[in-house]
C-alpha cells in the first residue's frame, strides 16, 4: 500500500480500509457524480458545506459554479477546502447491530484552489464537466458565451493530498452470533437511470442519444 | 413558503429552490441513506469532513459511530457541526452547458450535538438506525451488548436550524437555443438494489427477508 500523502489524510479508523494510490482515488472521483465541499466559516462557526458537481482531469479536480456562490468565492481567494466524494455500494447486514455496515468507496481531498482564468482551460473544463455527468455529452452541447463565462467561477484543486477509504465484502459477525437465524449478507446498491423525459420543445426529429438511453456511470458495470 | 429558521440557512443562490418546512426537510433526511458531517479544524485549517449514516427520529437527527472517531469525539464535546444530506434525482440535459444541471433534493443542518447517554435512548437509536438503513430490520437484529455500547458514541442534533434546496423539472434553455438539435430533457436517476448476496455462514434454512428482496428507500417509488 502507498503511504498517506500527509498526516491528515491518513486513515485512523479501520486503517486496513485506507488507500492512497492515485488510481484508486481517481476511479472514485470519476464514478461519483457529485461531491461535498466544506470550508471554514470565517467567523469561527460551523463550516460551510455544499454539494456540487466536480470533474477530475489528470491530477486536478475542477469545481465550478456561479460567481454569486459565497463558498466558491471564498475558494477563489484561497480558503482551505475539504472535498469528499462518496459512493455507497451496498448494505452490509450483520447479525448484530454493532457489526452492521455499508460497503462504500470514499475520497477525501484537502487543498487550496486556483481560479481558472485561462479561456482555453475554461472551455476544456466545461467539456470535461459535460462528459463527467454523461460520457459523450461534450460533443453535443452549446459551449458558453463570453457573458456566461463571466458569470461562472472555475476552480482547480491539485490532487496531491487525497486519500480513499473502501469497505468491501460480507458481514463480519462475532463467532457467538453465527448461530443466530436472522439473514446476513450484502445487498448491493447502485445508481440506475430511469426512462428519459424529453424536453417539450425538442427540435423535430431529435433522437435520444446513446449516452442517454444507455446511460451508465464511468467505472460501474 | 415557510421562513428560513436563521440567516445562515437561508438559500441565497436560486432562492426559489429553498424550502424550510419541516416535512420537506424530514422526507429528504429519511430517504438519504448517508449524510456528510463537517466540523471546523481546531487549528484553523480545512474542515474535517466525513460521510456517515444518520437517522431522524421526530425532531432529532442522530449520528453514531466509534468513540475512536476524532470527528465524533469533537461533536460530543460541543463542536458546531454542519450536516448535508443530498439526493440526486436526475440529470438535466440543457442544450447549453450553462443551463445544464442536476435535479436534486438536499438538506443542510447546523447545530451542536448532545451526547446520548441514556441507555433506553441508545437502544431506540440503534433500532431506528437499523430501520433507516433497511425498513423492517430493527425487529431482526441482535442489539448491542454493554461492551459494544461502551465503544459507541451516540449523538443527537436538534432539527431546529435546517433548510432544504430542491430542483425539479426540465431544462431551462435560452430562447435562442431552442432551435439547436441536440437532445434536451431529464434522465431520472435512482438508487436501486441488486441481487442479495447471502453470507456464507447463514444458519441453515434462513430465508431472505422481504425487506431485502423488495428493498426500497423510504419515500422512493
Amino acid at each position: 500500500m502507498t503511504e498517506a500523502p500527509s498526516e491528515r489524510t491518513r486513515i485512523h479508523r479501520h486503517p486496513e480500509r485506507g488507500a492512497y494510490d492515485r488510481a484508486g482515488v481517481n476511479a472514485i472521483l470519476d464514478e461519483a457524480l457529485i461531491c461535498h465541499v466544506a470550508i471554514a466559516d470565517p467567523e469561527g462557526g460551523a463550516p460551510h458545506l455544499i454539494p456540487t458537481i466536480h470533474v477530475r482531469v489528470g491530477d486536478t479536480l475542477y469545481l465550478h459554479g456561479s460567481r454569486a456562490s459565497q463558498t466558491l468565492r471564498a475558494l477563489s481567494v484561497g480558503a482551505e477546502v475539504t472535498v469528499a466524494a462518496t459512493l455507497v455500494d451496498g448494505i452490509v447486514f450483520a447479525r448484530s447491530a454493532f457489526n452492521s455496515s455499508l460497503n462504500y468507496r470514499s475520497v477525501v481531498l484537502y487543498g487550496v484552489a486556483r481560479e481558472v482564468t485561462d479561456l482555453a482551460e475554461q472551455f476544456a473544463v466545461t467539456r470535461a464537466l459535460a462528459d463527467h455527468v454523461a460520457p459523450g455529452r461534450a460533443d453535443d452541447i452549446r459551449l458558453p458565451t463570453d457573458d456566461e463565462l463571466r458569470q461562472t467561477l472555475f476552480l482547480a484543486l491539485p490532487l496531491t493530498e487525497a486519500s480513499a477509504k473502501v469497505r468491501t465484502g460480507s458481514a463480519h459477525d462475532e463467532p457467538e452470533d453465527l448461530a443466530l437465524t436472522m439473514w446476513a449478507g450484502v445487498l448491493p446498491l447502485r445508481t440506475e437511470p430511469g426512462i428519459p423525459e424529453p424536453d417539450e420543445a425538442l427540435a423535430p426529429g431529435t433522437a435520444t442519444p446513446d449516452y442517454v438511453t444507455n446511460y451508465r456511470r464511468p467505472g460501474s458495470e
